[in-house]
């Protein structure tokens, strides 16, 4: 289903194999997901993807499950079914529960719904809601 | 810029008037923001939305104010000004730092990044991923 | 707000003029809204442009006020601001009551509501659905 | 495909059970599609979503086609594949001819252009289309 | 996974018959793809779109790979696999390099993530960027 | 109209300025957009934005003007108005005749209605489109 080939072990450069390395170390598991085998065609943007989720999702003023919860919240409002997939994994593996997810899944639809609403009527921004 | 008028508190039935009455019960202040005053117009919708959000924004598994990061992320995604405005207020107003407020905006960026990537590549997904 | 100048009757083309007669001459009116005044830099996308939706948009196996409340719906989730406001009030002058109006913001809502779960759920399409 | 289970009829709990009666009585027909029974995870959403579609999409002052139809049009602007696919099955069920079918690809893609025309040309919106 | 069949050489009227000789004489193949075949329920859909598609896609004063390229970058971020799927194949067979492919992923990328930054901060344009 | 304050060069960390300089510098004017001084707020992410769009959006196998045009047609298809306008004024800056222009106003729609048919008609990707 890709438009390029995802590619297998044998098949990467050196610099891929070394952000690989850093994936199976980083998460305990050998599995290295499509998403990265997909960019390993262009290592340098797998380095630099990568040195940034790194970072950008570990622990810091909120808690990784909390940002895989946000990153599904925003992967499901773009539609991107592959990143919906990965990051609910990821946000379980994290220790989501599941009256998380339940609340989770309830404030997608509330927002979408209200989003729908307050387009549709054209709302103007109440000035109170603007840095001054 | 609406494409409906806005009531004021002496143009709504007494229906809206209860709904009203409810928001700056809850709220403690007497501020009605203007996408109630456009829902106004139709009593039933405004009654069904509030007590919708109500609920669901409350205490529950997760804390207020992630529910409200998390809402603040599918308005962004969605593309919505009014909520992007209006969630942002009330995430701050229930004690959002500005350290998690960055956190979130990288947040909202990489995964609109990764989410793009995943997209114009159509990477399959991994059967890791799906629900046996 | 535009990226490029709205085009006034004395700086347009023949062209354009020509299509701002058919508008005028179709609406029994004299008023030519900002969206032709910006194509009409383009007189080709003009005059194409405007081909289509008058015949696409005129009567057929759907009722025009019909028509014009699923453009509303697209242009609603598209997020085109301009489009909403545009077409709500078209819809309106042919003849959408505030009941029907009502109906069609409830199903935008419920719609977005219920797309934004089936995309967070990542449901699988039954067989059942599909074209043979 | 999905990001959870889709649970059978011997899975689900009673008031789980409850809302698939009635969605079976309503259709006078034993099939439950897949997004009830990705939601029967969770009742109470289960049941709060079947009760707002049933009122909703049901007969008031826009034909059930007409609504299915709108329903539709959002959901493919919304890119819900699930949802393109179930809700243009119930139009056709609820009597949506090949000549409204036709008018409604049409008129899908003809508002995705001029959205898109509008949006990348940012025009401003005419005072004419505002509320008061 | 078709919301309607995809007609066959043996299925198609005389009309859309035409249009499939003008895409084979254009291409110098007999491959149809399903997107045509779909369209083919509609022959004045099918003629339309083709027609524009030929003209607009062709030679101009961009080069038609370059052409094909931003095709692909409003497919990605409108969210089309299908679309996403024939243009990245088609703007490979007009030349599209690796390396401008590259660079395609990562304006697309990029221009996601800041997207995204100005919509969460709701950045108000400049002066300086407004037509006039 | 912004969620938090758009800061002047006298608000601004050492870091910031770093960039603001280097900002100046590349465009060879004083002039800073509302973006960056938004970004302000936060010294490191306003780093690592200008580092990647310096380095993205430079000269390499995609003319910078080509670049632009590209960043144009995503942010179109993303709806973030701030940024169609800061970049068709920068694709201007950087040459884009109108002739190009128009081309690409008209790929922009183009480009919509066909994503919108085929997700509408959920046409199933050819198998001649996929990578091995």
């Amino acid at each position: 289903m890709a438009v390029l080939p995802l590619l297998t072990d044998d098949e990467i450069t050196p610099e891929a194999r070394a952000v690989f390395d850093e994936i199976r170390a980083a998460r305990g598991s050998d599995f290295i997901n499509n998403f990265w085998r997909a960019l390993a065609q262009d290592p340098a943007t797998l380095r630099a993807t990568w040195d940034r989720l790194k970072v950008g999702m570990g622990p810091g003023a909120l808690d990784p499950k909390v940002k895989e919860m946000l990153y599904v919240a925003v992967s499901s409002a773009n539609g991107c079914s592959y990143c919906v997939h990965s990051h609910t994994a990821v946000a379980r593996a994290k220790g989501m529960t599941e009256a998380e997810y339940a609340e989770l899944l309830a404030i997608i639809g509330m927002a979408s719904q209200t989003n729908a609403l307050a387009t549709a009527l054209q709302v103007p921004v109440d000035p109170e809601f603007e840095a001054d």
